[in-house]
């Protein structure tokens, strides 16, 4: 009953991994202070999981437990579920029967809401109640909450973050050790940085899956995680890393959104070089950082750690308050998920037509003429250089040769690159890596 | 009626100055994304200033204008309010009139909320309405919404900003330029960085403002703004900076709260060295920042522009879009002010009980034994000496010398320092500035 509140918000719980127990910590150990923050009480009552038997060194003193999500989800004396089982399918059941009894309910799962998110909303908003999700991007940061609530009121112009620790962990491990991605990689996961799979993190999927949920937050844009281009950090070399700082730039993998002057949307996800002067550049080690420029706001940065037990948990443990709050409040609804009454579908522009300055790398056989050659292709192509770096190799069958560009059009890199393909004079693949200097 | 929404909310403005006039442009011209937000339009309505004459560059269309603020503040067709008139009586005044009617009111008076705070909130409670404030602290970075909301889950441990843009310019002015205080303030005043009468930027009293108000946030924390100790940076040198530089240390006007293992809270404004790598070290110019260490999430960083007539206003903006959401679904108080149902107040630890390192610059005049005097007398008081730094100044006739404490008890120092003030040896007073590594 609004304006009567309850001495108490049950809360249950599925899935008592990483992320779970960091929970289960949080809500004992903070329970004084989470009390006097709320004026009532949250108390753990169920808890879900396959594996309920191992010790995960927190008490579950009157918490009721069991292997079937149902008995959480669907529980009459629960009011906030939160589903901590991560993957899609089953999580996907568990969010819609929790919604569909009226629960509300707290998510940290990234791939859930890039998939499933509109159906997940939509149920949502047909029981009137609530679906959050500060945690899936960014980790503790609450960086979702600015752009729902906190600019809400400015019209973003751009985004940029580094929004997947392990990535950032990988390449600031290149960065300071001068080793390659193979070895930094193996080094991440031995410390517990990296999955045993971490093909999502490296690879971009799961930067792109924050992405898609942070462009509906900044543009109210709905935009199918499918069409945000993506890129890896897997072909990025220690060679380019150290060409990088000499052109006084750092290679991060960057999510970046951003609303083009004719209204369109520039989405994408990849390695790109930003000056080493930049706040973003200085976000090592598997810290995350989302930097937005809004029209009469300007810049503003958030910074934090994006994974772990705790620190998610801890983001979690918000939401919790958060829905607790709009159900002691009766004002389930008040923001809606993303931040905006209707999504609208915005247009993804034409990569191929964007304009930008590119790093090149080209690995040329050691003879006469490779530069005269590839500066004729970019020339022919209309592409103008702006910087040349090719170190002295003595002795070496192959010779980088470094290129900056000018401002070109990414098409007219394209038919360029394809040219240099066939050139005899070239002996591996060409790295090509955007530069971006603003956000 | 709450679940009703209706299609307009209607908007007050009272203070047609910098912010003023940067609230009208934003909510013309950011109409539609608005009303997209949030379901319905927000319409300016009235707006009082003593000039409602001169040309501000924004059209007025449709809005009622008046010289007596009591038309905007009492108006039965006001939803909510905007006090931008600055000074802390007649605004303390336009907002008890306007929580009196009702009203909702936005505010980024960081003066008159730390001296009339409570009174002021608690008005707000008796009517069952609010008063927002974002834009009082660190202007468009939503970092009271992230106490407040995002990190409410967690225990604060610690917070450090750099809450005074004008004192940031000032002193970032210094290190780049290696120019005197007095010089780069009147270049503040000049680009319009700084006021007239700059006293309260630049001797502490804003920043002290500021942070009692983020300690209520951070801690729940009630404490009288005059109980904070404050010191500003017109003592600080560009033999300081320089100094501090060859230290890999910079010297930022910072606003530090912490919560001591006992329980008693550290509250300090003051000039202070922190590392060259830290986040902090890399605010520049007018910007604002605050640092926060949770105990759970650890450290998140917000960043963005302090002050300036457009970023405050988004903030201002995006309060009255809370205030006008919280109206529409019935949910006023939803949060408390400062986060929390019961501010407690906290004890104020003794700063002379706190440990810390420290920097010593002290100025002797040119002739053998002042180091060894100086030595002796910290060793006597139990001070050790971490590093000396003693640069060779030949035909001077007097020499700085700079010393780095271990961390030490600041009653310790003190006495040290009032011993070596009757030293012969010195001829000028001592610069004494603490060290903090770590916030």
């Amino acid at each position: 009953v609004p304006g009567v509140a309850p001495e108490v918000v049950r809360v249950g719980l599925i899935g008592f991994g990483t992320v779970g127990s960091g929970v289960v910590r949080i809500l004992r150990e903070n329970r004084e202070s989470i009390a006097q923050r709320l004026g009532f009480r949250l108390e753990l009552a169920r808890l879900a999981d396959l594996d309920v038997e191992r010790d995960r060194g927190v008490s579950l003193e009157g918490v009721a437990l069991t292997r079937e999500w149902r008995e959480v989800a669907l529980a009459p004396d629960v009011d906030v579920v939160l589903e901590l089982v991560g993957g899609t399918h089953v999580a996907r059941e568990i969010v819609l029967g929790a919604l569909g009894a009226g629960k509300a309910v707290v998510t940290a799962n990234k791939a859930l809401l890039a998939e499933h998110g509109a159906e997940l909303f939509a149920a949502a908003r047909a029981q009137r109640t609530e679906l959050a999700f500060e945690a899936s991007v960014a980790g503790t940061i609450p960086v979702l909450r600015a752009l729902r609530e906190g600019l809400c009121g400015d019209r973003i112009e751009a985004l940029c973050g580094i929004v997947n620790g392990t990535s950032n962990y990988v390449l600031s491990e290149m960065e300071s050790a001068g080793e390659p991605y193979e070895l930094c990689l193996k080094r991440a996961q031995a410390l517990g940085y990296a999955e045993a799979d971490p093909s999502f993190d490296v690879d971009g999927t799961d930067s792109a899956h924050k992405l898609a949920l942070l462009l509906g937050l900044a543009f109210g844009a709905q935009l199918p995680v499918a069409d945000i281009p993506r890129r890896g950090i897997e072909q990025v070399t220690p060679l380019d890393m150290e060409y990088a700082r000499q052109l006084g730039l750092r290679i991060k993998l960057l999510a970046v959104g951003r609303v083009r002057p004719d209204g369109a949307l520039e989405a994408r996800v990849e390695p790109m070089l930003i000056p080493e002067a930049s706040a973003l550049a200085q976000v090592r080690g598997a810290l995350n950082a989302v930097a937005v420029r809004g029209a009469f706001s300007g810049p503003t940065l958030y910074c934090g750690a994006g994974a772990g037990s705790l620190p998610t948990a801890a983001a979690v443990v918000s939401d919790v308050m958060d829905l607790a709050r709009a159900r002691v409040s009766g004002s389930c609804g008040r923001v809606p998920p993303l931040g905006w009454s209707r999504l609208s579908p915005m247009r993804l522009c034409d990569p191929a037509q964007l304009q930008g300055e590119f790093y090149l790398r080209f690995t040329a056989r050691e003879r006469p003429g490779a530069l005269a050659t590839v500066a004729g292709v970019l020339a022919r192509c209309g592409i103008s250089i702006a910087a040349v770096y090719q170190p002295e190799r003595h002795g070496a069958r192959s010779v980088p040769i470094v290129l900056v560009t000018h401002s070109t059009q990414e098409s007219a890199l394209r038919v360029a690159m394809a040219q240099t393909e066939r050139l005899e004079e070239l002996c591996a693949r060409t790295q090509v890596l955007r530069i971006e200097r603003e956000i």
